[in-house]
């Protein structure tokens, strides 16, 4: 091809990225509208200025250092910074796109795996030692891992996932499950909410103090979802990629659906009521089960994928509460539990993963993200504490970690 | 021209088609704010699970047949989702786009017109009730009127809109008054809200819960709508094309913007104060008014269509609420009075369309749905009930339909 | 180059232009949240009302004469919406982008602008007076400024900023400075809240009714912003304008992140909490600060020039507190300081721009709009008044000036 057409190509393939990502930096305003949502009054303000500092952490920390671990290959030119405007195109080039695209789109990833860790520990842990884990882990414990899957390199140089017969297309387990991970080391050292069991060890229903915010943060991730999966196949500029970035939409709407209304009906036959923060959690769960490979499956098949992740859900929060990990909003299991599934629908309809290497891979990400957080989480409590006093706690957070209420005028 | 450059312009509209899709899917988010703004804390939880859970059924029958009853002119390989990303392109192929792109456009429309019911049965209907009547809605109703019109296929065998001087560029009847049909067949057999009129017949208001949301939910759908009515446009890869989007995103904001205004005065003059929600339906209303051709006008005169749209609605809300039909945030009026104004104010701009053709369009469509949904509405109601019980209306359906209320700690 | 190639490139300046102007109009529901969000629920609706109102007359004034003014260099063949969708692409001609496009891009800036007007005079100011000051300053006020500016012609006919070394890339100065000087002149004249301040003359904290929403306003905003400076490269069919979109994409984000972390650690040492509002109007000021610059600095840079308007946020909000300049959400400082500051960052990266010609291009900005603005209030407030009574401010302008609450039932 001329060079003019490869030069359209760069254009083209950077504004689409650009789209995407400025999608899934929305998906910051979903955590925050859903984790608001779903917590009660007395600790909304917290839970807030959590998601928007983690935000900001992650986008300072990748630019720091993070990006340059997980995409450097050992060259540290976009160390502190270094990304440079200069993308060229041209016959002796590889059609590409700009590399301040990339790296934006890359960025807003990163936060999104941070967003899902404030929904677990909310309601009782302390915004500086969340803030503290929030620079580590988008700093150094995700970049790690993403070198280790979408970066190519070898697990601490012994073996290569993609070798194994590992895929994630956009990141089940990468960002979704390694996100919940994090949020599981927390959670543990943490203990559950003040009031979250009864005397006999019952978990016990704590409303959300907002569900028309936890409506449209799930609104919110579900149309963000598509610059998630769509960005991920890394062009759209010719027919191919065309063809697949539509695919990808289209499956990812579509399991989105199937596992609301898995959910719905679930919830239904269970608790005998249309209980909604399932079904939304049902929409979630769909999202995750199909972000490992939204690219291949027909979309009945995608949906089917998304309602396996609806169905599975609900039993997962169920089973979370009686093992008394205490997740206010869900997230261990809609990004944990159901990514993990994601990983494993994968070999149902791409030849390039198997099972045994997506267990592995599984596994690494787990085991790495794991075991660095509750470490990270130690320390912290170690040197700081992580959780707020039982009178702070009991009086909610909102006052005392940020001296402002919510919605001072609505509750007495 | 060569194949290269037809193969960018598949890549380009393809792109253009997803990003106008994902809009249009956001406008789900709108209603849902709109409506769970309008109606009262009580009933608030049912209706956010009813929009979120009529999208999923509107994308999961749509593509197990919706999508091949509206265009598959009689072949039904996109039966069960029978969707496949193989789109060529190429100089003996037309340049187009995606067929799943094609997909994933069409099937957030769908989901508008549905979206439309649920407003104005809010509060008194059951939820599942409402779900069974929007498979059938999704799956056949909308998809054979949608056969008629842009599917092109004879209306029962016997004429054709499109010979009859009928056009509909992106929907004024197609999508929202068919939706307002649907609402009113149904709102005809569910009768008004307990309370909304006093002994003596008269209307009484029955304030919505929360402003500020009603005021974002018609702030995403103005915005989704540059989504709904650009990407009707199907291409934006020639001069020619890109010239008619452009043309049509302006107009479209200009008509909301007349909308609003014409409402806000009209308001002003007959209450004697600037009425929020008056506001907020006019701007809707403009948007529906410019909707069945947004690419002719110039902007003044689309910001004149805006403010007859929003003059009418002022006064269609009044008058039904007169005629006792009880539609709590509006929608038959925004979406059906005006949507058939839109209808007709096409051949002032547009030669193709003739005066005769929209009427037989519009009764037609209108004809159509309101026949059919009243039917299904009318079994639904003969085999299970469609209200719910008295006792649950006065205590609110959030708690038995749902079993969670949307505000637990501000109202009590 | 080829036709072909000329007329692709135009298709896609003409998307980019049309997604990044929906992304800014996004913005104008942003600010409606932000607002809705920091004042008290009393006057909850009245804020809404003016936020949907301003956006549609800015549209409507700017179509009518502020786009002639503005870009129509003495030819007003736009004046009353004359804009035409005809646009011609060659080799002949400057490879460009639709005209409607232009035109629906520069329109939803005009609104931004006065979107910063709404909230400093919050809570007090007559409705119907604001509006009549919207009329004018989106008509006249705002579009003269900007003929001067980016329409490149000389200042009342006496000297040309861009000869001098202005240079204002998206607007710190034009939009968001010219915003806060009309603010400034309207709050002067308003004078602030009864209760602001103590008997003693010490400014009294107010707080917001409903922070998730302030919270929401900002990262619609945040989002929105990428649209904003993006689209002010004015192309990206090119390598050359690609790299710099990206960039832009790229520092806009970096800078938000950098004011949100520089703010909220500026409050945590001076009030010893992490203060949720603080860190939003961070985020904001770090985004204003980025804004007549994006294209130049490295990341790293931004994210300190960020830091530098989250930094300077913070002192300038507790400042114009004690002068008495009362504005509810600290727009001056956000958009006004903060707008200062960024205009005086450029030169540091930008070797086109010279100090001295920023000082005379913000002088000449904030001179003219604050004077003429000064000067339209004041006729309004001699002639109808401009703030409401003092009965009226105690019992909150919501039912007074529009008759409706935002939330009748969460509040006694």
């Amino acid at each position: 091809m001329e060079n003019s057409i490869i030069e359209l190509q760069y254009a083209l393939d950077t504004f689409y990225f650009l789209v995407c990502g400025a999608l899934v930096m929305w998906m910051a305003a979903g955590f925050s509208m859903l984790e608001a949502g779903l917590v009660r009054s007395k600790n909304t303000t917290e839970i807030l200025t959590k998601n928007v500092a983690l935000y900001a952490v992650a986008c300072t920390m990748y630019m720091v250092c993070g990006y340059s671990i997980m995409y450097g290959g050992g060259d540290f030119t976009a160390f502190l910074g270094g990304i440079t405007g200069d993308g060229v195109a041209g016959a002796d080039e590889a059609a590409t796109y700009a590399p301040s695209a990339d790296f934006f789109f890359q960025v807003v990833f990163v936060a999104t795996a941070m967003s899902i860790v404030s929904g677990a520990v909310a309601e009782r842990m302390k915004l500086w030692a969340f803030l503290s884990f929030a620079v580590v882990m988008t700093g150094v414990i995700y970049p790690l891992e993403g070198a280790w899957t979408w970066g190519g390199e070898a697990v601490f140089g012994l073996y290569t996932l993609g070798d194994l017969g590992f895929s994630d297309f956009a990141g089940s387990g990468i960002v979704h499950m390694a996100g919940a991970a994090a949020a599981l080391a927390g959670v543990i050292l943490l203990g559950p909410r003040k009031g979250k069991y009864s005397a006999d060890g019952k978990p016990l229903a704590i409303p959300g103090a907002n569900l028309p915010l936890a409506t449209l943060g799930t609104f919110i991730l579900w149309m963000g979802w598509f610059g998630f999966n769509g960005g991920s196949v890394l062009a759209t500029a010719s027919v191919e990629s065309a063809n697949s970035v539509a695919v990808v939409f289209m499956n990812t709407n579509a399991a989105a659906a199937g596992g609301l209304i898995a959910a719905l009906l679930t919830a239904r036959l269970l608790f005998g009521k249309a209980d909604l923060t399932m079904a939304l959690n049902g929409a979630l769960a769909g999202l995750v089960a199909i972000t490992a490979e939204p690219s291949t499956p027909t979309p009945l098949i995608a949906t089917l994928f998304g309602a396996a992740g609806g169905l599975l859900v609900v039993f997962s929060i169920l089973t979370l509460d009686k093992l008394k990990i205490d997740d206010p909003v869900g997230a261990i299991s809609v990004h944990g539990v159901v990514g993990l599934l994601g990983l494993l629908l994968v070999p149902f309809t791409n030849d390039g993963a198997s099972i045994s290497g997506q267990l592995i891979g599984a596994a690494t990400i787990f085991g790495w993200v794991f075991a660095s957080s509750f470490a990270v989480w130690f320390l912290i409590k170690s040197l700081f504490g992580i959780r707020v006093s039982e009178e702070e706690e009991y009086q909610g957070i909102d006052v005392s970690e940020c001296g402002l209420e919510a919605y001072p005028e609505f509750t007495s």
